[in-house]
């Protein structure tokens, strides 16, 4: 997709470790025409790259772009976004005071069920891919409909903009909880339409370099227990990732132990994880979102599959779902991402999913503090994820959860170019923005250290300070 | 202030009551050159105000500044801030895993006694005031520092700029608590610097129109009891407002019970509320900042003395300090407004503080289902806050907070012309945006209500949204 080598050059941060940024000052990154990253040499500026990178890399000084961060600015991973729902973006916002099952009648069905026409479709898909990229999110595991060509039409969106994408054709054929204009008439229907929708992306990107097709039984209750095995099947099959919900919501899991008592199931226990397990769906390749109520066991479970979390702090808290302890995740070594699951979530930013993420874990210790027999623990500030934790969530976890961690997420040879260059806004001595740009509302007065403007990025930043972004080495974003 | 008679044409919304929203379609509103409102014509275009509405008021046509909402776009009552600390803004998004204590140690005393550099002072407030102002902030009731020259100069350069403010010089003579280096040298030196702010507020802005003193002890810890029974003193004869903080942290409350036996304050009990009142200062115009951990007794004698409080949830769920129950103290009849709380809370926005209110709210419930036996009671989904209270909470409740509620806070003729005019961001048929503007992450598509187009600038709105902002008729600050 790169038609030229390039050069990076300037400040890069990302994650060395889960509470730990690396700030790689004086540094040039070169990129092939292929998007990987050729080259990380340290204490190097443009004139000792001109001497001595290039010419080891073999690359004519006059053929390789060179793109410069500013001072002040800094390159970053690009976010990957393990949880959202690409036709429910224009109903981003709205939800009132409405909980999961009724937000999902009253809001999303009648949305997403419209988005059958394809003109919609595509004004909508369009808008997100483009709002999600302004974002610096270079990635993104995208729930579609259950309508095939508006699915695929989000694939071939995706593929002609840059963005990173896995798409899911969306399953539910449970009439008890899809409405009639809008399910899946059979398991086998379901079945046929996922498979459909998983040949046109193979055609489109055969070798999976931008987008990949990932098995999507929207959640347990929209799904029958024979449909929910023979997509554990076809997984088998084709060695596809699989996205799904889990435990967001009480009367969620309330609805699944009725669904599916074990005599369906004929799983060890009802818990919601084992219906998942009992269809072959919990695997190395799954990524559950939200995870908010799991019990012990189903950690413990989770855990052993190898299965993966993405986290959404906006969405469970909008919809009123609960506050999911991440650090107890985390510490089992259940992989964790971030999702900003629009529309659940009102923010198609990951940015704002790790404020939230951060927020939400203070929220934890206050609900440890109310309930101290709750099992939270003596050491209740350990709840509190870090700046450094989210931004960790939001590159390489993310990458870990959506199977990425070998191509993107940090900037080291052998991995893709799927990155970032943030600008912070900066204030003069008179009190006045210095500059053009609009740094919204980031103010840098120039004392404050680099972990400082990275907290104050993350707190306050926007898009406007995501000033380009690329994919696989392409430029995909440019801020006016 | 203002300069002319000013017509203003489109939508109004603004808060009819705690959960309803008034929309005016259509409708003049005509101010005049004190900044007064004058006029609410409803069902009224340009053509029918000229012909009727100008020639009812006595202006000639000529002589009347016309001013039109778009297609999409309105006015809003400006914000009302009723809890900022100016002088912190420098560190907005810095304070790490810290809470209350250490952060004030840690981040805040030392950047607050270095804006007696008045270089520094102005470069900061010069900055803060147009930020807020940039996010619709018309009123903003500021925390300064100790030093009077600082403090002055804060009130300048809001009369200048022209944000209706309350300013107060900070108190705190508390040895035990308070840096050697910042702290007032004895409870008389600390009045005696009060006085001096007030006096000069008092030049520059004898009747109020814009400035106003507001008496500061910083908060129980960090003031000796004999200061706080002379700021309350101060403030019976003087009938100025008092800003200070109460019950936002719990190893705070603990160390107000150690530093504030009975035996020292004479008080019924030893509640934090408790020493307050048995110093003065606990009166109908008093903002409480906080309040998250207020037992039921403290709570009854704050509504019983009418004091008010200011909930400030972005900052208390950044420092880990908890979740205030707003539901509770509004069910008592105490006045509720929002304070973004800068630097506790990391955002200037009372937009992103009404956001945050929602939020937090939402964790209440929780909290509740953690301790179903703490007292939150059976309704617990009653907690949560809409999108129409905490926009209420952000204009007339704030309004009514700092005492202003006769004169902001709403449109209503006799009312002055604080007010924000709001576009939002629009979606074209493509898919791409409509227009030049950066509507930032507001997408309008076109369908939405109007009520549903509010809960989207409440959750994806920013300072790109407010497009145009007017305090007292006077127009303060333009998007370019």
């Amino acid at each position: 997709m790169a038609t030229k080598n390039k050069l990076f050059l300037g400040l890069f941060i990302h994650s060395k470790a889960l509470n730990e940024l690396e700030y790689l000052h004086d540094t040039a990154v070169g990129v092939d025409k292929e998007g990987k990253i050729t080259i990380v040499e340290r204490d190097c500026d443009e004139k000792k790259a001109r001497e001595t990178v290039l010419p080891r890399l073999g690359w004519k000084d006059a053929e390789v772009e060179v793109v410069k961060a500013k001072e002040g600015q800094f390159f970053f991973p690009g976010f990957i976004d393990t949880h959202i729902h690409a036709p429910q973006y224009p109903n981003a916002g709205i939800f009132g005071n409405s909980t999961l099952l009724d937000w999902l009648d009253t809001y999303t069905f009648p949305l997403e069920a419209s988005l059958s026409d394809l003109a919609k479709a595509r004004r909508v898909y369009t808008r997100v891919i483009h709002k999600t990229l302004s974002h610096g999110t270079t990635c993104a595991a995208y729930y579609a409909t259950i309508d095939v060509p508006a699915t695929n039409l989000l694939a071939d969106l995706c593929y002609a903009r840059g963005q990173r994408a896995l798409i899911g054709r969306v399953c539910m054929n449970e009439p008890y909880t899809s409405p009639t204009n809008y399910r899946d008439e059979s398991a086998e229907a379901s079945l046929a339409a996922t498979r459909a929708s998983i040949a046109h992306i193979r055609t489109l990107d055969p070798t999976h370099t931008l987008i990949q097709p990932i098995i999507t039984p929207r959640f347990a209750p929209s799904c029958t227990f024979p449909l929910l095995v023979q997509l554990g099947a076809l997984a088998a099959e084709t060695a596809l990732p699989i996205q799904t919900h889990i435990s967001e919501n009480r009367a969620e899991i309330a609805l699944v132990k009725t669904l599916f008592p074990r005599a369906v199931t004929g799983a060890a226990d009802d818990s919601y994880a084992g219906v998942y397990d009992a269809a072959g769906l919990l695997t190395g390749r799954t990524v559950l979102a939200h995870a908010v109520h799991l019990t012990a066991g189903e950690a413990a479970l989770v855990a052993r599959r190898g299965a993966k979390v993405s986290h959404c702090p906006g969405s469970n808290t909008a919809l009123g779902s609960g506050a999911a302890r991440v650090r107890r995740l985390l510490d089992r070594g259940i992989v964790c991402g971030l999702g900003t699951d629009v529309s659940g979530g009102f923010s198609p930013s990951v940015l704002e999913a790790a404020r939230a993420a951060v927020m939400v874990s203070r929220h934890v210790v206050f609900m440890g503090e109310a309930a101290p027999a709750g099992g939270v623990g003596e050491d209740r500030e350990r709840e509190k994820l870090s700046v450094e934790e989210a931004l960790f969530l939001a590159t390489r976890g993310g990458a870990e959860v959506v199977g990425l961690e070998e191509r993107v997420g940090r900037f080291a040879v052998g991995m893709e170019w799927d990155a970032q260059l943030v600008g912070l806004g900066v204030v003069g001595e008179d009190g006045d923005a210095v500059g053009d740009e609009d740094g919204g509302d980031v103010d840098v007065f120039g004392w404050e250290t680099w972990p400082d403007r990275v907290a104050k990025w993350v707190y306050n930043g926007d898009d406007r300070n995501t000033k380009m972004v690329w994919v696989k080495g392409r430029l995909v974003h440019a801020r006016k």
